[in-house]
């Protein structure tokens, strides 16, 4: 360990998430000794400021990982199935921000507030998880320590910005066409990759991300999965549906849980939720107030509100869960998984 | 009953509702001897056109229901708590689009496809039911029929035109000035006469109608509530979280149930809808056919696609469930209510 900090590299720096993880680097003062940007071939080139210094993205290669002591990767699960071994075999520690590990069992998939503790059996790639995952899990994990949990069934709301710089893009040109009554073809949502693609302007599309045979998308079937992983829980029941919305930034859940104590009042989640790590409860109907994307866009933490019990099950309960799904749902929480390394010793 | 057809009234007739129930007057074919249009002072001299007749609308008051046989009211809820008692006074059959009287026991609440029969009962007044309840309940009888039904958790995903014509105008002129980058000032959403108000363009609200004590909006409780009505099932277990969104026509409920019978699997439930009345399957995640609100506008069928058993419970299941919401969730089930009355004979 230097003393000044870390060798650290952003692989995907000139992406919508990498562009947030630098931003993050720089707001939360992380050590930094010396910084490489890597970035697939077709980015390579670009010119990226930080703390004032101006870096030239480069071509990720095998030997670009040569004295990097912390990567975090976010280019696609093809470049971090590519490249992540390459990282740990020359002394890297990987922040994978892509799905290709999540599900390994020999990869840590972390989110500090709830599992920081796994960090500690890396075996040199640490996996970030799903956006939609982290914000919720955020909100279940002092529910479950408190109270227990048995079930969760969520239904999100989920921002373009998820799938991408372009997909906010195609958002807002579309916007604009139907404002002008004109003509659009859309290109990219809901998934780039897939067949057909839809009108996601003044619309909401069921699909985010391909479906399995199951007829669950693997968005969903990521929540369901990551959930069990990160909360240590492959008993709890899980459900989740999917929602592509014409939103910028921000993810919103409603989310309805199970408990298992018995005569929990809506007030002692409100209150236990209030002084949990990484939460901002904003929770009073009387004042209208709730979280909402358009808030929560460029802060670290998870907003929950609508709080309330089932009026059948004396063990069920409804909130609402919102986070910017680029810095808690990706960046940030990557980055407090760097910053988890340095407490811990780790690295 | 007169050879031509009935003296009809709409009592709101130049409002988002009332001009969707004349549309749909028309395109039903319905027989009309006699049309008078009604409404508040406000709108009174409009010009309205009807089967390419210009109509002249007329303040409501009591004498406007002489020999009026049928009146479809959608003039808000003070309009209707006024002047229905007095439509029946002189003969008048009142379909409500309004809350006023949907909880009233002595009044039948009536989703056609579901308790047309409750309409014998009737004592003058029937009320058409909220919008979001009505499509929902559509999709959930013939499932209720064939395999019990005992949960109901839904999330919803509504449009603005269920606001009102004037947040539809909110709704565009705050997302041009958002693509312009200009200021703007919400003045109508979520609740008009509420105390705040928030953006809805590129935003998700978790607010539909004011809150009551409970923590739940009115919304969510007029679903929870007019369901167990409409199904005659006060014992159902039914929750509900409304959140508005930035579409202009189209409402999407995300629902979980669960069905009394064992071992359904997710192709019966298909198979069941598909040949049930009201509704269009789409529902083939290989082809990415699931239904949206951009594609249901103007249309009078409940849409039921993504549809898919709960991965921990056998007698659970998901759908997702779209439909006009100005039609069959107001205008068209208005009309299909005079329709049935027309063919009980009850008018």
């Amino acid at each position: 360990m230097e003393a000044k900090g870390y060798h650290v590299a952003v692989v995907g720096a000139t992406g919508a998430v990498g562009q947030q993880m630098l931003h993050t680097l720089e707001q939360r003062n992380f050590p930094i000794s010396k910084l490489t940007l890597l970035s697939s071939e077709r980015s390579a080139g670009k010119k990226v400021m930080f703390r004032d210094e101006e870096y030239i993205v480069e071509t990720a290669t095998p030997e670009s990982f040569e004295g990097v002591q912390i990567a975090l990767f976010s280019a696609g699960g093809s470049v971090s199935k590519q490249l992540a071994p390459e990282a740990v075999k020359r002394g890297a520690i990987v922040v994978d921000n892509t799905s290709a590990y999540r599900m390994d069992e020999n990869v840590p998939l972390v989110v500090p507030e709830v599992n920081e503790e796994a960090l500690k059996s890396h075996k040199g790639i640490i996996a970030n998880p799903n956006c939609s995952t982290i914000q919720m899990v955020v909100a279940l994990e002092p529910i479950r320590h408190q109270f227990g949990l048995n079930k969760v069934i969520v239904s999100t709301y989920q921002a373009v910005s998820g799938a991408g710089a372009a997909a906010i893009n195609e958002l807002k040109e579309q916007a604009k066409a139907i404002l002008n009554g004109d003509d659009f073809t859309p290109e990219i949502l809901p998934v780039k990759g897939d067949e057909k693609h839809y009108q996601i302007a003044f619309n909401a599309v069921p699909q985010i991300d391909k479906f399995q045979d199951n007829g669950y998308t693997f968005e969903e079937m990521k929540m369901i999965n990551e959930t069990k992983k990160i909360m240590s829980m492959p008993e709890l029941h899980v459900a989740a549906t999917c929602v592509r919305l014409p939103v910028e930034t921000g993810h919103s859940e409603s989310v309805y849980i199970e408990v298992d104590a018995e005569g929990v009042s809506a007030q002692q989640v409100k209150e236990l939720l209030k002084e949990s790590d990484g939460i901002t409860l904003q929770d009073d109907p009387s004042q209208q107030i709730y979280p909402m994307p358009a808030n929560c866009v460029g802060k670290n933490d998870v907003f929950v509100g609508r709080i309330r019990k089932d009026l059948d099950r004396d063990n069920g309960f409804h909130m609402w869960i919102v986070s910017d799904n680029l810095l808690k749902g990706a960046a940030w929480n990557s980055v407090q998984i760097a910053e988890s390394l340095v407490k811990l010793q780790l690295v």
